[in-house]
């Protein structure tokens, strides 16, 4: 089946190119023209593939969601509770030029949410999904005696999530003041009153965020929290 | 000064009507044609008193916050510490038609500041003034002995102010899952394993939203954080 095979990779190149346009110039760079333009292909050309500019949104939404959950699920194989969770949180934070790529499209996304029914009934999926892995990872690191018995996965796990949403808000608002030090300040801040002796967070980060902002390397620029 | 007057409301006007149609149809309704019809006044009006759109919607932007600050410290005023914190809370986070309104503005506004220069400057002067705002309410709530001794003001301070951009963000894309008692509960979350037994937070949020959702009439709904 040559053709849907083409048809495929057609598909994939125009989101491509759509994820490109968003991330540079915001959902108002990203017309059915524009889209043309950077494939170098006929104004009509895209139509063929998506009825409209919304339905090819929808379609660059979903994608960027399905690529921030392949890379986490990746990075959590073969582990389990705090650690699994720690390496999910890794590739849903804007910690890196990819991560920070996708905080700029998602953010730019929830700013047309309000006027687009389509856009909206596709968060709640991916939000009950990321909490409940989640919440799973809590309680298997309850499980493994990381954290205290008397810790609430359900609402933790809600804490997590929203403040996951809350530095991609941060990272597009405030740049400067969203390093990736903080961002594992703060999830420290939430998981710390509920692990037990001997647990330490820092240490248990994938290995890449701890040498890229290894305290004794970087030291942790805590006047931002105060500034 | 009667023309300085005029000029004045009738730039709070369009103000005024901007906000009520960014509300209603999200950033791309707010155009200047949009705005001069809803307040019936020829397309070039409001080029009178505004240059262009940018500089109208980053006006626009400075108002959601002086309106949302303005509640808050009348909300505050009088009170200290931890009361002074939550009373501050349940003007910042989306838990009515007015701060849901809020909450939809901000979202659409922050979806169009990866491109926009003028709104991104806005931002870190609020978030500044408000993280340390609800720092100084921490340090008080630990002076009255509401807060262990042991709680760090300062992460606690960008915890408390990245969970309001978060609920705002929740309110606005998965409104279903967002009712008041949900962001009381995370609010409680954060702070609860720092407050000195005794200290109750349910007790102490202001009387309108403990009346509106007191679990004694209207059951707290925990299933929204396993659903």
């Amino acid at each position: 089946m040559p053709k849907l095979v083409d048809h495929e990779r057609r598909r994939a190149e125009i989101i491509d190119a759509t994820l490109r346009l968003v991330a540079r110039d915001g959902l108002g760079g990203a017309t059915m023209r524009a889209i043309a333009k950077e494939l170098g292909v006929a104004n009509g050309a895209i139509g063929h593939y998506f009825t409209n500019q919304d339905a090819l949104l929808a379609a660059t939404y979903e994608e960027v969601f399905a690529r921030t959950n392949g890379r986490a699920a990746e990075r959590a194989a073969g582990r389990r509770g705090l650690d699994a969770l720690l390496a999910t949180l890794r590739e849903l934070l804007p910690m890196d030029a990819v991560t920070v790529d996708e905080a700029r499209i998602v953010v730019c996304f929830w700013g047309r949410i309000t006027t687009d029914e389509r856009l909206r009934a596709l968060l709640p999926k991916e939000h009950e999904a990321w909490t409940r892995s989640v919440q799973q990872m809590l309680e298997q690191a309850i499980e493994d005696c990381d954290l205290s018995a008397e810790a609430e996965p359900a609402p933790l796990a809600e804490l997590l999530v929203t403040t996951v949403h809350a530095m991609q808000v941060r990272a597009v608002t405030l740049p400067h003041r969203t390093p990736p030090s903080m961002q594992r300040l703060l999830i420290e801040q939430i998981l710390k009153p509920w692990t037990e002796p001997g647990t330490s967070l820092r240490g248990r980060w994938p290995a890449d965020v701890a040498a890229l902002h290894d305290p004794a390397e970087v030291p942790v620029d805590r006047s931002l929290l105060h500034s």
